[in-house]
């Protein structure tokens, strides 16, 4: 059961209104880095992680980033509070959508669900979570570079904050359960070459600690498969042949 | 530069076409864990990450996912090979856009670059490229043990395991960058609140390494801030004011 | 400042699990009459809408249309918790993505911010509330008459119930403000057409309250205005002229 | 069937093509409030409504939405007329799609069909034609109010009338059927909850015609359904239990 | 100006209703290769194209095209005119959306505008037309072939005939703009690389008239230009270097 | 199997960076009629061809189109590579979602495959590719057209080049199947209105060679069918009937 207090969880007092700003802030309301996407999938993860600590977790972080859907929403709507004729020309998507947030990102696209990472197994729940607050930090750093309103500022540095602490949370739920610098998870027991290097694109190549020992790396692969023809299709007419096989290349 | 062989780089062999499974495969050719996603996404990293050795892992691994994608393609035509008036009703969606592999979901929806995860910063791209092979490895979970067909199984395994190993590859190289366990990274300082947890689902909590210390632990948050009024909209009306404010709840 | 209890607002109880009625149910969790969309859709109008009473209702109903969001997710994981081998082929969609509610609907079509409609001015919002709260209504009730199960027809029942009493809150705010039966609201006034009824599909023509007096009905309508030519496209070639006016029709 | 006539219902005629403005006639052309929404929607309820003088309205008034949406197209093109090097900067949408209307929003955004809201019963889709209109009305409203040029102003106010006209109409028809201020219909009996109203958002609450008698006030709701456990999945492993529940908050 | 008649362009019987066979005629009403798509991609290029004489032949193609649309509509709604508990499992699509035509294909996807095809040229819009045309009656086709109901085949059979007519007015436009055979259209100049085949997907390789004279076939292209490197992000941080690059392949 | 040099297929050199034109090049990187749309259109194709002269055709020019994408977004690196905080407000979405290019079209919409046009027969997708051949060259034409940067108008002009040969081979092919001009393909027989062309959209009509003999004109096309009613819901209430029907018009 959800409830509101109508106060905001940390504060947010915008100095200066801009509503070229504003529309930038639409990228963490609606985007695909945005609060939204970050509560929205943790919410829905824990409909179906069977933990129920884990459960509990993913529920207090959720309904967070729902308190921070609000703040960012405060910003938009203060940074949009002054747009009138004047500045149409600046900021005209709210000139037609109307002045404060809305669910579209910083370029007007409609937020989908299709943001969403989740499903089926917890490990890889966790690991599209720490995926999803470096998005989202990097696009709080992309606005903080780009306002010198300080109150923005100071708001904004809170929301990158607390995705770092998100992530440090997720981090240790991995690693608690062996999975933070482990790659396995699962039932299905991979094949024999777990440990094998593909070097496919081939040039100025370069070798690290993704290539070296204990990987194997096979510096010019070769195909093992055969090519399968094409499945007949019983609506196609037989299209005339047309070319014809040349000597092998 | 892009170069093709008519080959496979693993075999494929069906053995008994069924095209509810070829349905289903099409979650890894046109869906949001498929191997498209998984190609473009490292593909197009690579034109933005600083360091010319990591771009180089992202490109050997992008082309192997331009590859796998393939070998799916592959499955899905042979699992519809035999796509006929009797069985349309098993799998209406080939008997209406043709037999073979299309960029749709198992669903029938489109693909969308929205499933795609990166941008601006090299840390914030391996980590959605962590999380993107949890997807995929998950989904081909899902695949194997839904069939009983032996080469679908083995061609299955096979891409299940290339994720384990590019997973790997991704968390070698975050952890030379010391960036696998700290969730820091960009330029900003955090604010105080960075060790803070907020217990903001209540009922039956729970405590786990992600709320313990050195986390600091609120067990009844509250908000700090309060709540601007919404903006004056120039292009509204002055509505008529219906309601009375309540006394303080 | 959003808060959770680890309880639902009202009781969910499945009796007997039905994989296949728990996908129709992502209708009301993903889909665009759904929970969702009403939750976001009055909480977004929250931030632009100036009374601040008509606010404080738009957040009480937003706050229990995101509980109700959680009822429906309580019913889509019970409902497929029996998900397994055998009855793959009867909701394949929770074999590939996972038990438990997803933001998709029942087509697999994910979750769009487009489902939304609000801006700009309250008087437009509250009626596209009535709106969805009509959509959500019915799909409620084609839900119930294709289950059996006591408790899930309860819990949809109420939800169903709490429908029309938002529907008969937006329909109290508006007629408090005199846009309930008036048709008129903005700061425009319309030109001498609006009285004008045109009969345009004509055949099998009716007449009503709709366009009996005070309309003014016409029965032949005729155009008003000239054809203008197409914009001359400074990319395009000059098109060889290939065809030739007609005599006049 | 349908016919054409290559003349317009109303004169447009512009005055000073502006090619930003024409960007924001995008939003009543391809957009989620314009034309195109209002005429298909109209039209495809028209399909499925059995009161056939019903059917009939709203085949009048999706014809003529057809026909505004020509209008529409015609402003656009005309305000594109001068689109060349020099203004690329202003418009540039239209350098890269070409001058004149396409199906897209100011924004760029695509139109989608999932804009339509309509089905299954005749009361839900009347209700959602009304909110139609008024999102119309609105962008209308707009777009009039950012522009000076007269031949424009007179064409979008006589679109903008339309709106008012068709919102009355489908009001008068709804007041013909009781249900325009009752919010009830359909088969479904609502149960004992359909007056209660719960303040879930707390603070500055108010009160109003929604929330007053004979609505019965719940001041501080209290939930009451337990919290259902997730599904176990089958495909998952069984995660390693790594947090504790705490005792009960 | 649009009309409308209440009667069909050609007769719509259907024998047997199959709600089954309903949700595929969907693809012909809401999806990518369907009647609207047709309708408006031919329509609104009818406003950018200069040629007032092939304008005119986009506009009454267009027309036809609205009218197909209404017969599909018809189609779908005759279909599912028997919708009922019974057959639920058979078409829930209809069971949740209502019975009745809806713009969304026969997967659920709803109808986008991005299926829509041109700008900024006449001989791009009529090629994409012809490419329309041949997705649409491929489309029939499949139709037809999985239903027994005459009344449904001879519908669908007319409309199968007209794309193909229109296909054909279509190449006679190009071919007396001598643009059918020609590929060359539009205002630069090409390079000198207009006649060069590059054979890039090697392994069972063919000679056909696509790389024949007066092509030149180039059996083993050699990449020409360097390899640019990344951008430096101003918003990234310095990623520590991981690697070092190999000795050249 | 995929492979991949690091290098070009032809030389990119940017002279001077200019951000809002590298906007505009995202229409060919992620934009409707952009490389990536080709390259996946043909590759996906040559699944289900069953000649395999052809499909080594469809392969051979998928993989250069791989390779025009590449050299697409190397064009978008170079000319994002001074993107800082002066120039921020001329190209925004690089500052939000990082430089370089992403799967975006100028407008900020992602990639979808519903830009695809493919699926059951041969000759149905070469028509398509002729078509996406000639939406790539006009836009490569119109960016031609708003730069002056001589290294960009010659990596331009040689990818507009390619599409006119790509056009001229699938044009080739066609001919060969003697389906370039000839309107007919597939398995199903027209009717009799097959060379009927019905004058819908009337005023001021033009004849030509889309309408001239052997084309039967039909000047006042009448309607031959009857307009059946509306199917029976179940799940509608019996709407209060509220008009009456009119004389017959």
């Amino acid at each position: 059961m959800f409830l509101h207090r109508k106060e905001l969880i940390r504060p947010v007092n915008v100095g200066e209104p801009d509503a070229r700003f504003g529309q930038y802030l639409l990228e963490q309301f609606g985007g695909a880095t945005g609060e939204l996407t970050a509560a929205l999938q943790y919410w829905v993860q824990s409909f179906h992680v069977e933990d129920e600590t884990i459960r509990d977790m993913l529920q207090d972080i959720a309904i967070e980033e729902f308190s921070h859907l609000e703040m960012v929403g405060k910003l938009i709507a203060q940074h949009t509070a002054k747009v009138d004729q004047e500045d149409v020309y600046a900021a005209p998507l709210f000139a037609m959508k109307g002045v404060g947030p809305h669910f579209i990102d910083s370029c007007g696209s409609a937020w989908t669900a299709t943001y969403i990472n989740e499903g089926g197994n917890v490990v890889r729940d966790l690991r599209a979570n720490i995926a999803a607050e470096a998005g989202a930090r990097q696009t709080y750093e992309a606005l903080i570079k780009r306002t010198t309103d300080q109150g923005t500022i100071e708001a904004l540095t809170h929301l990158l904050t607390r995705e770092i602490t998100h992530a440090r949370m997720f981090m240790k739920t991995l690693d608690a359960m062996g999975k933070l610098t482990d790659p396995f998870f699962g039932n299905i027991e991979p094949d024999e070459t777990v440990n094998v290097v593909y070097n496919l694109s081939q040039g100025q190549d370069a070798r690290g600690p993704w290539n070296e020992k204990p990987f194997e790396y096979v510096a010019n692969p070769k195909a093992e498969g055969e090519f399968p023809p094409a499945p007949v299709n019983p609506d196609d007419e037989k299209a005339k042949i047309v070319g014809k096989r040349a000597k092998a290349a």
